[in-house]
């Protein structure tokens, strides 16, 4: 239905574009407009965090116009010179353009139209770089990518001279540079350009903008509906894996933001991505916005790239930092410019949410814009509300139907919980049906590893991915979940796992003191049917709240099952023996096994194992149901690493062999403090035992737990029949226990 | 000479308590006197800090008196339930004796009596502590240096409430619990008692406080100059492996202010140990300043009780965090409860440093005494001056004449390098002469691991030391410096370290741009000298400063040498080739070999070999003079680590094997920068190039190297003659050099 209605709709855009002859064009239009530059100029001075910023841009572009221009022959990878090079470039021009609207100083448009016809000459005869790892080599950079990025910063910059060009100079430039590099980044590239990626993204903002600018109708229509006819071949993929082009695919800017984006904002690739993604996103429909208001661009889709700006932020630490599911590299955050640019943006063009400011405050800048004035005004007239950050359930996919991503938040982020159950991401995605990461405020405790790429480090394969980002960032075996056999989901094929998502059972956070969320996932592996339920509950007697993990296994054939816990930290007690071995060996040879180094190998001294950690300054205590046969194994990352890629980070996994159906419960206990000041060790050991699986079907799973060794706590999850209005009746143990809803949970004080 | 001096100081002391009568006792009149009082009194609600402090210590007293009292049978080692109550409990009479004395409200005299009555009736019968491993077990606690903690915080405690008890009451506690505690710490234990150790000054401390009380000649004789014939036997050794008594071996406080303390105020065990002792040494100096200021304790040796504050406190990293020298767990600060009382005192009896007011600030709490007030009542006057760490020389031993410490430090802290050419530091010393460790501001760079243990957490070997401390962290190996053979400097043994201490060949700090230090050791192997000599050196055309380090090795036999630097950081980038095993092996088998993992193994390719990686998001490179045969070895802690007690950090190291001779020379070059936010590094290649050894004699050692490749750097260090009036002449390669003084630095700019 959503579908239909998007396409009923970009018909009406077309229709627009063709009837409508485009009008003369005010400049600049794109992310100032000429009434938008009248009020800063008569507010500068009045708005602090506005003048503060301008003042910061002006010292920055100040130094960098007194260095003079350097405009080098393209020849290194991210991190080598002229690859930083003209990145800075781009970047120095778009806030050299803006100060000229803002402070009228000739001298920012002089060096504007220098720098632009340093590179008009020597673009012309510019052949494709001589790097050639990219599926879409750039000219000014190793891929279309990054020449993408170079326009969509510069087409702000030309959009802010461009009246105060003389029309010949327009011409020169427009002629040898812009429309030819626009071309080559679309026409020339369709595999780049004709894409639903982020790639593409960027591909068809750059020529969208240019096109704005330039009144360009043909370049506005090729960056919203693609190229007609691209000549791809239908299979055919990037250097990273991904694919160019399937069956049906649709192409542009507005399938761009069809695809990718679920109705709630969440964008299939990822957090880090989207981030990056939002920049070209949010700056093209702003510019849509100025020049072509009647689109209603941020109504597209029912709003969903102001949404998908509440949903980025939704999905970051108590440190502002995104989660790294996928490809994400560990420490970007919304202090990020894009994020600044994403902030303002949705604030100014998405009905003033005074809870962005207090974002915005925290940035402590703002974008150069029409957005960013008012972000700042409304800040300098108090208005800024605190960000509430709640637990939040995402759907994934273009309808909402593939799967999701859950975040729990107890307290004021005192724990987060983050819960991937969603598509598979595009070729940004890792094999990891079911995992989780945890934090307690911005610090890991159970860690997703995130990518394995130093972004932009030269020495670290020209800052691109690096190779173990396939063998072991990816695999199922690297994430905090269930591998079988000891081979990823999917057999970690793209293509199968392209086709599948989880599907969410049920989640719940209206109840301070339970949020729960529980999917499953019946194509990781075939005749296997995985259901991992998740909660994280306050619990009477304990000052913090405990997460619960209850994963169900559901095979017909015996299987070997791993469940890792990469948790943060030093080990400090377990409650069964283990060996470590006097040579360390890795633990297997493929899917990721080969990376992980085995430091220890242990067996359970009663059913429920006990590894406590300390992680700074602070306890923890994991809690599994285990039985006689299971193999408790201690391992390290590190194995087969030839180049110190990998970070030597802890894990802690449980091996059940030869087992058909089965279910893990385990409890992730936060307890207890440590000062390395007073020396003060504070309620070190855990409070939970007797963990127990007491009931489990098709229909019901249910664990217990004792706590403090008196009160006993009782989930019973309805893997089946979840509505919140059904009545279920189950007998465990000679008790009949009678709830209505998808889960029922009981605590009894026993003194 | 200093300590015939302080012989003579001792016996007018002893005249002193000989031929006086002690005068009636005023309470309090240990950390607060009467005067004091009525002052605090006036002032209070007057002075932000104090009544701050006041109001947190009151909540906490408070809350404590609502629990109820709680005196358990003495059972645990230190985390456990009874160890950690009783330390509670000694903090908790503590504070509330001296709230009665501020706020007037019986209360916490109550508490305070009916807290000293429980101890009163479970102390007469009660036996030594069950826990066996202490040399001198206490009763309360394991070990009695725990029961004279104890002992120094209720003397302060029954100070308070002196005059408040009845004669009846005060004589039923001193005759039932307070005369047999000192006792039974003292002369029931000689062999804790006796000695020259920290602990000795705890028990010291405790006798004194109570004698002062208690008006007690003989303990306040006992505390000041020990047992006179104590029975013990000359070399027997305490758990930790140290000396109880040695030949000519002097006891009591002042024994234990003349020989730990250099003059400078260097405590031998290190600042984390210093710290520890620091309490009982200035209150229980407090205490005899108040009761008998006659005494002079503040003038004693030099003022070194004060001096000690001050090198204390230079020895911090910018974080305010000691330097982990000898047995030191890092994260212990500046922040802790010794030292907001250090600083007070030291404030309040030494002059009136506005400087410490400044650290003051930063605990952002006093101590409630007198001291305390002043403090508060300076910095609420605003004279407090910011503390300016400088680069430090301390010496080490009882004259100053065995070895010390040197801290270089470069701008406001952004480098600073801390040099040990120190005495062994008694049985808490470790075996790493002529080692260093190297800070960025508050980021460890190069690390010194200190010590094998997590102080009071039970489950970590009852808090205590771990076996690993004496297996890992006190071998030379676990340190950056030389090993020989795979030995540890003087086989590890502790007799022969004692006996022994590096000297100094020069220091100098006074030029901003190079500051230099030499030193040598010629014990730590027989027949092998080392010289070390480090500079932190400003270089012409590179942004940050460098650290050359000049390792010389004098043997005639054929030795092989191994140079580690545990770097922290992940590996970025090598200049040489090396493999990475697919199976991991201890790289020895004792004497710390035991605990590396061997992780990879490399060969130099050229004459310079490089390693550069990113420890929180800087870049470092260290460059190496290497030759053809020298071994590029990989290390991670972590092999035979059956309990996980070590962290799995990362070494490189340099083994030169078969070669009598040689000199190490290299540089640790920190440059650069990455943003996980922005994604732009900066700058994060090495500058440094062409480093050789080209001049090496006894007389001198001279190095040179380029910068950029063109500026060349060239330093000669004159290892014998140092005067600075010395002239020197020295041809190298057909230049003559000439100068004055123990080095030579010179820059040529090529370009």
């Amino acid at each position: 239905m959503k579908l239909k209605y998007n396409i009923i709709l970009m018909l009406v855009f077309i229709s627009f574009l063709g009837v409508q002859n485009l009008k003369a064009q005010e400049h600049p239009s794109l992310i100032l407009t000429k009434s938008g530059v009248q009020k800063i100029r008569k507010e500068l001075g009045n708005v602090p965090l506005f003048d503060k910023t301008v003042a910061l841009v002006k010292a920055e572009v100040d130094a960098e116009i007194e260095l003079g221009i350097d405009t080098p022959i393209p020849k290194d990878y991210s991190g080598g010179y002229t690859h930083e090079k003209h990145k800075r470039n781009f970047l120095m021009l778009q806030k050299a353009g803006v100060l000229f609207q803002v402070l009228q100083d000739e001298k920012y448009a002089i060096y504007v139209r220098d720098m632009l016809f340093q590179y008009e000459k020597m673009y012309k005869d510019l052949p494709p770089h001589p790097q050639t790892r990219s599926y879409a080599r750039g000219k000014l950079f190793w891929q279309c990518l990054n020449d993408s990025n170079w326009l969509v910063y510069v087409s702000q910059a030309y959009d802010c001279v461009y009246d105060w060009l003389s029309k010949k100079e327009r011409k020169k430039l427009e002629k040898n540079l812009l429309r030819p590099f626009a071309d080559y980044i679309s026409v020339e590239n369709p595999q780049f350009f004709n894409r639903v990626h982020n790639h593409s993204t960027w591909g068809n903002a750059a020529v969208g903008m240019l096109g704005l600018v330039m009144n360009d109708k043909e370049l506005i229509s090729r960056a919203l509906y693609g190229i007609k006819d691209d000549g791809l071949a239908i299979g055919a993929k990037d250097n990273d894996g991904g694919f160019i082009k399937t069956v049906g695919q649709k192409a542009g800017f507005l399938a761009n933001i069809d695809e990718p984006f679920s109705p709630d904002g969440y964008y299939t690739e990822g957090p880090y991505y989207q981030r990056y993604a939002m920049y070209p996103f949010l700056v093209f429909a702003e510019a849509l916005a100025n020049v072509k208001p009647d689109l209603k661009i941020f109504e597209y889709k029912n709003k969903v790239l102001l949404n998908s700006v509440n949903a980025l932020l939704n999905l970051t630490n108590a440190k502002g930092e995104f989660f790294p599911l996928n490809d994400g590299q560990k420490g970007m955050s919304y202090y990020s410019r894009e994020l600044v640019t994403a902030v303002d943006v949705a604030y100014y063009y998405g009905g003033l949410n005074p809870q962005l400011l207090s974002i915005a405050q925290k940035q402590n800048k703002v974008v150069l814009s029409d957005a960013g004035l008012e972000t700042a005004m409304a800040i300098r007239d108090h208005k800024a509300v605190h960000f509430k950050k709640k637990s939040i359930n995402l759907s994934d996919g273009p309808d909402g139907q593939q799967g999701g991503v859950g975040v729990l938040r107890s307290g004021n982020e005192d724990l987060t919980l983050v819960f991937k159950y969603s598509a598979q991401g595009s070729s940004h995605g890792h094999y990891d049906k079911l995992s989780y990461s945890l934090y307690e405020k911005g610090t890991e405790i159970i860690q997703d590893y995130g990518l394995a790429r130093f972004v932009n480090i030269e020495q670290k394969g020209g800052g691109n991915y690096l190779k173990e980002n396939k063998t072991w960032a990816k695999q199922s075996i690297a994430h905090n979940t269930i591998t079988q056999n000891e081979t990823s989901h999917f057999n970690g094929k793209y293509e199968i796992g392209s086709k599948h998502h989880s599907d969410l059972v049920f989640y719940e956070d209206t109840n301070p003191n339970l949020q729960i969320i529980s999917a499953k996932e019946s194509n990781a592996y075939s005749n296997t049917l995985l259901q991992r339920t998740m909660a994280i509950v306050k619990v009477l007697g304990i000052a913090k709240p405990l997460v619960i993990d209850v994963m169900k296994v559901v095979s017909k054939e015996k299987n070997q099952y791993d469940l890792p816990v990469y948790f943060k930290g030093q080990i400090i007690s377990t409650n069964f023996k283990y060996n470590l071995p006097q040579v360390l060996k890795p633990l297997g040879a493929k899917n990721g096994y080969q990376h992980l180094w085995l430091e220890g190998t242990g067996k359970p001294s009663s059913y429920n194992s006990k590894v406590s950690f300390l992680n700074q300054s602070k306890f923890y205590t994991i809690t599994a149901t285990t039985n006689n046969n299971d193999e408790l194994l201690f391992t390290r990352i590190g194995a087969n690493d030839s180049e110190f890629n990998l970070r030597r980070d802890a894990g802690f996994m449980i091996r059940r062999k030869n087992t058909a159906s089965t279910t893990f419960a385990s409890i992730i206990e936060p307890h207890g403090s440590y000062s390395y000041v007073s020396e003060f060790s504070v309620d070190s050991k855990s409070h939970v035992s007797d963990l127990e699986v007491i009931a489990d079907s098709e229909a019901y799973t249910a664990i217990s737990f004792k706590v403090k060794n008196e009160a006993t706590n009782l989930l019973i999850i309805a893997n089946q029949k979840t509505s919140k209005e059904t009545e279920h009746t189950l007998k465990i143990k000679d008790k009949t226990y009678h709830w209505q809803g998808a889960y029922h949970y009981k605590q009894t004080q026993t003194k």
